[in-house]
């Protein structure tokens, strides 16, 4: 009887023991489930919001739901400072009012409130960094849009891009943003769409002015991606090209999985 | 010789003949393909840009890119009037320089200019109408945010939901702005999402709300859809839950699939 208590006792001991063991290892397997199924950050930088003096909305929107589909999760940035050339997207003029916006505040309604400041973004915010298009990139990214191949790059941006080239960590441009890669990253292999016809391609004038750069021009469609070897870049059409919503979140889509297949 | 010249000549016309019989037949095919491919309008209610003071930027984004991938093209509308109560969207603060925006206006940032003021909208301007989100449903196009249950929604709204009722065309509501057409198509089944827990469902006061309106409420997550077959009327929770943009995208995405599927 006694016998039988005490090997019933130990017995006990013995499972709960083994139990021990088993709800650590299924901790420690959780733990590391966890850490590997965390979405990854990429550092995205935006600039105001509007396509025609800020962040190209739709090319905003689709490339934080492609980052999300594809296991990141987007960190935005974006630089604190006055818009340049305030834009009416109705009426497609300059804002009448004349009243200065953010480019960081008005970027945080793409962002949703979860935006900060471009100066404190660096090679660790992001395992990757995307630029999104919009006219934000050649009037307050750069002064692209007056000086074409001569423009300068805002320096926080500049040295942004260079962080992450040396770290060699991949690079996205989305529509017009590769112009400011190109800048920064001399001989770039870069697409902005093509350069024909002009009423499917209406900013098709830019790829002569990144070519006077030195970088070298791909022409590809909406829905298609180039990727340059040497620095890493990987640039879409996008809005550069006349198409539809579907379209561009397409070609975005797709220069996110070509980005994530670098990188394993 | 002569016959066999003859008959060459007369075969060389009826195979003209027949060519022109075909190439009629191949244009007549591609006129009726081309016009069952071209996409169908859905009538998109905006106002604004940005989650806090106009519509939700990543719920309209997506629902022009989900409703071409369903074979429709957006038709955006917005209000022709003052935002009421604009906001900081870094600082979640009202916006300290008190200069007025234009809903119409602001609006056009999303739509990339395409976009025409509300009282141009009726029940012939799409197949379907799609209510997308934010605050500005609830400050602009009504003023559920300061008087809930006994508020009212702008006549012009009223007017084009009642329409798109009446003509038995599907009409779909995204996050918030079921409320509008709860309050509108009196015992409407909507969802507003779930009741909890809050911290997931920061907005779920307003469920009381619908409630009091007589509407009836179905708790959905934020990936589901609710359709009331009285009145036609789906409806997703979208940001309403505190998820992420692959959720809220694959959320509007199914309320899109679901109304394709009750229209045919």
């Amino acid at each position: 009887m006694f016998r039988s208590r005490l090997s019933s006792v130990l017995l006990s001991n013995v499972r709960a023991k083994l139990s021990n063991v088993s709800n650590l290892h299924v901790s420690i397997f959780k733990k590391f489930r966890a850490k590997d199924c965390e979405p990854k950050p990429v550092a995205v930088v935006l600039c105001g919001c509007g396509s025609l003096d800020g962040s190209e909305v739709t090319e905003a929107v689709s490339l934080a739901i492609n980052l999300n589909l594809n296991g990141f999760k987007p960190e935005f940035f974006a630089p604190n400072t006055e818009i340049c050339g305030v834009m009416d997207h109705l009426c497609k003029q300059p804002d009448s009012s004349g009243v200065a916006r953010n480019a960081l505040v008005e970027a945080a309604r793409i962002a949703r409130s979860e935006v900060r400041p471009l100066c404190e973004c660096d090679c660790n915010s992001g395992i990757a960094l995307i630029l999104p298009g919009g006219f934000g990139c050649a009037k307050t990214l750069s002064d692209f849009a007056t000086k074409g191949a001569e423009c300068t790059v805002l320096p926080d941006l500049e040295r942004v891009i260079t962080e992450f080239a040396l770290s060699k960590k991949p690079i996205g441009a989305i529509c017009i943003a590769p112009v400011l890669v190109a800048k920064v990253l001399c001989g770039t292999k870069i697409t902005l769409g093509k350069s024909s016809p002009p009423e499917k391609w209406p900013h098709c004038a830019a790829i002569a002015e990144v070519k006077k750069m030195g970088a070298k021009h791909e022409e590809r469609s909406v829905t298609q991606v180039t990727h340059c070897k040497q620095h890493n870049v990987f640039s879409t059409p996008a809005w550069m090209y006349n198409g539809t919503f579907a379209e561009v979140h397409d070609g975005i889509g797709r220069l996110v999985k070509a980005l994530k297949k670098k990188m394993k």
